[in-house]
């Protein structure tokens, strides 16, 4: 373990951060409001503890190792959001710390589950940071699924698939630099489109930026107490239709920019994610018809609410917890799938739910003809074993997740419920942000004891970081040096 | 596919379910009951039908393979579920054949979800049937999964490694007979000691019958409207711990009657499954003492319901569903667990539960190390990987029916909600009985659709043959002459 590598980098997150805290500084300058102060304290003391670790840590050697690798991603999102919470408390915006690391974690995740019961009270520096996280994770988190997790797979398990001389995010990497500006390109265009479509549409520039930052991370904080219902029916589609486009795989627009269209018709994983949600979104459709004027309305709610689940981003236009049992269970179960790999969203990603399926097709095959050997396949392309155990094990540890949240949530007294807890899980640990009941997106998180918000907060964290990194990071073992 | 085999295998079946009809009728007679007749008529139909295609299918050859075998176990548990639901209709004590057969499905299934809205207007030989229906399910599974699914794991495929040139369930296997044998005497002497302990404990005859037929099968159909806590303390304890005995693999009573006591302490899944037991009975004792007047009375309930829901039988002393959520919520986590393999019990199995979590211990240790190479050992054996990747397959498909079967039964209109089904869904699924809400110990399954009611039997069905045997059944390719 070469723990001051690893503090190094942290060192550089930090001064990182107090940059990044100078936009919703500028905001709350511009509309000249208290909480400017709060963000100016958070930003030195996160540059100062910044520098004092980069200074203090300068290490000896610069190799380091995927599992080092994944504590530095755990470590980043864990301190990023303590430090990013520092303002709503400072503020007294949202008095509690541990509300406010309910909500930057939430931020950072790209959950968009809030404690705040009035969202319309906050100021918009603190609004602008809020929608802020939820960018700035998405690039996080861009970076970490297509950048480090992809060198793991072939388990030569070394970053690069050899020692790495050097830090992870700079210098001796060209080609995750190379990656990382355009997986960044791609996302800083598509977020500046969808700023001008809103606009196009009549909100203001503030708002369809904040709106823009919850989709592109697919996040999901709204300004409004009525989530997007408060817009028009066309800021209403572009937001539907934008969400979709920020859950399918980057790969796809990197392969249309490269003009690879062939590329794009052969990936097997957008099939299945534009089936299943096509499935589910005609489903819904069917199902909720009743509770609306006519075809436009209900289709509309059913495509932005299917859109706004499966890509785990949490906006609403209706109160899909008023919604009948069908469809509030297959929310339930799409909340599970989630987006595609690659991509913003979470969940357990379409690419692994195929996988699992074709797991069990191959196991019946086997049954009906025991000689046969068969392969999985996957973009036409061979799938080898390793992989489908990582899978396995990842689903059974994601299942086992699930559980261990769900019964801690347990421990709540009424009137917290079985379908409040178990949707609480599945909205915390898979990054959706509202679930049904008390925590439906006409309700909040805040009811919660503080307990219950920890617990939500590491089951957010799990989600998005996909397990590993976290449980690595509290494996005693770990922390051993080498 | 060897058809004829089938069907001359089915017909044995039912002319064995026409002489297990037996029974009933002369309970019936001796009570001096209507029902008698209902007995007679489906025992002459079971008969004749049996004869008939016993003698019209005399197989041309008696080669079959594992699939084949799996294909009569599905069919064996269908047919004569249909056939044992006809007393009930006949005798109009179960007028509508849905319930009827969803009632005998439980039944066989040693499930114990019923739809009777009072148990105690039932007439004594429609009791008994629908008790010793558990019985013979019990007896059913023990060979199915001691004899007949080791014999696949080692992926020949073939009953007995080998083409069985006879019908399964007679003369030419004479291991199978064997086990058969053992495994019979063991279930009898059980529950002849339980009728004892239960007749000393004041109950009649006909109730401690009746009562360890339920306990041996883990089944759980009762005959009281308040289940087992119409019965004294001493009752509910030796219920209790039989349903514990009952829910323990059956080799290791084996290894007790040949002396090897070492062989039984060094069983790992024995170990795992009486340290769930006793985690879970802990927690809860303590979760719901504040609704009990003594530390006796917390205690017995506690390990009543524990034992209860973990062997996956389904009877009650208390009303669980007015338990507090943590106690709730961990009955459903220990619902999926389920008991023993080899045992009569429900569920994932211990043995499973272990073999996932150890994998994946297997893959943090291996992300720690990734030179390693290390082998998933259990009862201090190394376990190969075609059966880690054949539990991990398991898991997906039980996962992936457990949504579809929810998200079935969320068709229901209100007063279903999401707990209920749930609760039903994994209380069928892992052959328990009781859910919660509407489906809890008080309540029953009577208010469910008649197309839920096939659903939820699907699922019992599904639970008990473990899964693949059903979806074997319903795969085109399987029924191809071969």
């Amino acid at each position: 373990m070469n723990r001051r590598m690893v503090l190094n980098i942290l060192g550089r997150m930090l001064i990182a951060e107090a940059a990044l805290l100078a936009l919703p500084m500028a905001v709350s300058v511009y509309y000249l409001e208290k909480c400017f102060f709060a963000f100016l304290i958070t930003a030195l003391f996160s540059l100062f503890t910044g520098l004092l670790l980069w200074l203090v840590s300068k290490p000896r050697k610069t190799t380091i190792y995927a599992k080092e690798g994944f504590i530095i991603v755990a470590l980043v999102w864990i301190v990023m959001s303590l430090v990013g919470a520092l303002p709503f408390t400072i503020s007294r915006e949202i008095p509690n710390y541990f509300d406010a690391v309910f909500e930057t974690v939430s931020g950072f995740t790209t959950t968009g589950a809030s404690i705040v019961r009035d969202v319309e009270k906050l100021s918009r520096g603190i609004l602008f940071w809020r929608s802020f996280t939820h960018w700035i994770g998405g690039m996080g988190i861009l970076l970490f699924v297509m950048a480090i997790i992809p060198n793991l797979s072939d388990r030569t398990v070394h970053i690069m698939r050899a020692e790495v001389p050097g830090p992870v995010v700079d210098k001796i990497v060209p080609r995750l630099k190379q990656t990382a500006k355009i997986l960044y390109s791609i996302y800083i265009v598509i977020t500046a489109i969808e700023v001008v479509l809103l606009l196009c549409g009549g909100m203001t520039f503030y708002e369809s930026l904040l709106h823009s930052f919850g989709t592109a991370g697919t996040g999901g904080f709204g300004i409004k107490r009525e989530s997007i219902a408060y817009y028009s029916p066309y800021c209403q589609w572009v937001i539907g239709i934008f969400m979709l486009i920020f859950g399918v795989n980057f790969n796809i627009y990197y392969l249309i920019i490269a003009k690879r269209i062939k590329g794009v018709l052969k990936s097997k994983e957008l099939l299945w994610y534009l089936s299943i949600f096509f499935i589910s979104f005609v489903l819904i459709s069917f199902n909720v018809s009743f509770l609306y004027n006519n075809f436009s309305e209900t289709v509309r709610n059913s495509f932005f609410q299917v859109s706004s689940i499966m890509t785990t981003t949490g906006y609403s236009t209706v109160d899909f917890d008023k919604w009948p049992l069908f469809s509030r269970g297959l929310l339930l179960v799409i909340m599970m799938i989630g987006g595609c790999s690659g991509s913003t969203a979470g969940g357990l990603k379409v690419s692994r739910v195929a996988l699992l399926i074709k797991q069990v097709g191959r196991e019946i095959k086997h049954m009906l003809h025991p000689k046969s050997v068969s392969v999985v396949r996957f973009d036409s392309k061979p799938v080898d074993e390793d992989t489908l155990k990582n899978v396995s094990v990842y689903f059974i540890l994601y299942i086992i997740c699930i559980m261990a949240v769900f019964m801690l949530l347990c421990l709540e007294p009424p009137p917290f419920n079985t379908e409040t807890n178990l949707s609480a899980t599945l909205a915390c640990i898979n990054n959706i942000g509202p679930g049904l009941d008390i925590v439906g997106p006409a309700g909040n998180y805040a009811a919660y004891s503080s307990f219950s918000k920890v617990v939500l907060s590491v089951a957010m964290l799990l989600g998005r970081l996909e397990i590993f990194p976290l449980l690595l990071l509290f494996t005693p073992a770990m922390w051993k040096k080498h």
